[in-house]
């Protein structure tokens, strides 16, 4: 095992994305910079095919965005929380693209960037990474149907409505069509291990994320790396709970993470949301990273940051027969590439 | 997209695997094969743990058998078809080697040779590719509990009881070990794209996935390489009645697979196993490929095949919500490199 990043043969950049959410969401301090939302349904009779078509819906605006179809993009990366990933194989069903099924449950945005990242710097031109899950379908399938009104503990945390896609490329003529001052540019990128610490409580996913979290950080900053080095340290969806925990972790063995560290289950609602610990699920950290930290990128506010998506790879069965709960957290680095720095020529050549 | 393989880097070969089966798969036509197996419990007090269990014995055991320990692999790639793929992340969770979640359904066994292809050509030295299905799980999960005793119509599939690994290297110490007279090379790849032609039978899995196998092979034979180009064309798990399908589809586009086809569905259970038509799972092809195909290509009887994982990307919700089955197939070209032919100096500089 590598305890370095792994550093990308070819230079790759995040040329589009986009998000898509739910009413909670677009209602929320975020609800501003995302590109749609604001219904729960997307015209769908269920709430599996509500996520499935976000995902499509999702996808769809990112291509719009930089001007491709279909027939530019070599391979998609996509999963999700709904058993055997169906939002991802139903919502992206109509695209005539090669597609290789994920699964890192809410590490999933950040598993799909990853990948997409490293095919794209050697075998691919252009790759898609899309993810996203759904309040009222993973309620009633990990949890309670809305209909029962469960009660929520406050270490609980809400799944977010949302779906998010991101288009990589490593082509210089897509790079000279983007129109943004800076670009975001995926420099180098961490697979995270399984950590499960024996935790077991369903209700308190933070929790048990937070240690997957630190042991990919650590890792990370092994290599003479500090955490001083970037403007932001993002991690996925700790929430409330999870974030102390995580912060704590690494506190313990000597790197300080509290300065610049924030979690998209943090941002995206806020005291009124009524969400308890904070956002949750595959579309948390997506929509989040699409609508504004990318933005921030672009625009030249933040130029260096780690991201870190957190999965908990358990299910409903695995808690009733009694299992803890191994965490997952995969790690991408993006700086801004300021667009007049980009020697464009020099990419063909590498 | 690219219609033509994916041409790998870097040279990588399977330097080892190893296959676990169940009680069934063990009595079965090539039960002598597998390097464990007879038993559907593995020492645990649930049918998931099993399935868990499973994976993590053959793990151990193909890293055993090519000398190797957690700290010497890299990357693993896993996935299984339980919800949220919890028989990788606890089969897993004690090897320390970064973990990378994949859903592919019964493709999975393939997905995770590609990936670990194109990773190991790249970025990483070794990889692992895991994956496992149990026929209780399955069972209880997709359909009902066994306790029920539904019956199956003639086109059902068997799920399979096994797990299979394999290990897949670039290192030139690592061939110069093998002692087999050829060792498999994976010289190229092509991921499939969802293919949804309508099918809803959910005891007809073979149907519902043999239009993505065509639609993959088409794509691959479409850069003018030939089908008798290989000495065997193997299929996931398409079983009896998706092979004639698939055959019959391609045979429309003039495309001739029927001298060199063969299935991994209709190879691992006979007659007597009274599995209608045949196995499936994405243990079934992991188990058959490891114990027979590699083997065969190790002594150098077989010498250039295509392997197809094929997957259906359902669940029993998008079933009862009366949606079509999409379908996926993976591909990876192995052939067998002769040992003294490679020229592993040449490797280094690579």
């Amino acid at each position: 095992m590598k305890n370095k990043p792994c550093i990308l043969h070819k230079r790759v950049f995040i040329i589009s994305s986009a998000s898509v959410v739910g009413k909670k969401e677009k209602s929320g301090p975020l609800g501003h910079l995302f590109d749609l939302g604001g219904d729960d349904r997307f015209g769908k009779n269920s709430w599996e095919k509500a996520e499935a078509e976000m995902q499509r819906l999702s996808l769809g605006i990112a291509l719009n965005k930089c001007g491709l179809k279909d027939e530019n993009i070599d391979a998609m990366f996509a999963g999700d929380l709904i058993n055997q990933c169906i939002s991802s194989s139903y919502g992206l069903s109509n695209y005539k693209i090669p597609f290789l099924g994920l699964f890192g449950a809410c590490s999933t945005c950040a598993e799909g960037m990853l990948m997409s990242a490293i095919y794209t710097s050697l075998v691919f031109d252009r790759c898609a990474a899309i993810t996203s899950s759904h309040y009222c379908a993973a309620e009633r399938q990990f949890r309670y149907p809305l209909e029962y009104g469960g009660q929520r503990p406050p270490t609980a945390q809400w799944t977010v409505t949302g779906s998010a896609s991101f288009i990589i490329s490593s082509l210089p003529r897509d790079i000279r069509r983007c129109s943004a001052e800076y670009i975001p540019e995926i420099v180098d990128v961490m697979p995270g291990c399984i950590v499960d610490k024996g935790l077991n409580d369903a209700n308190n996913m933070g929790a048990a994320m937070a240690p997957s979290a630190a042991d990919t950080l650590e890792r990370y900053f092994s290599s003479g790396i500090s955490p001083d080095d970037f403007d932001m340290i993002i991690t996925g969806d700790l929430g409330y709970e999870g974030t102390g925990i995580l912060e704590d972790l690494l506190l313990s063995k000597n790197i300080d993470i509290t300065k610049n560290h924030v979690d998209c289950g943090n941002m995206i609602y806020d005291e009124s949301s009524d969400t308890h610990a904070g956002g949750s699920g595959c579309g948390c950290s997506a929509v989040v990273m699409s609508a504004d930290i990318l933005e921030n990128i672009k625009t030249g506010t933040v130029r260096n940051i780690l991201f870190l998506g957190t999965g908990a790879l358990m299910n409903t069965m695995s808690i009733n027969q009694k299992q803890t709960i191994p965490g997952i957290a995969h790690l991408v680095h993006i700086k801004a590439a300021k667009k007049s720095d980009i020697i464009i020529d020099d990419m063909e050549e590498k």
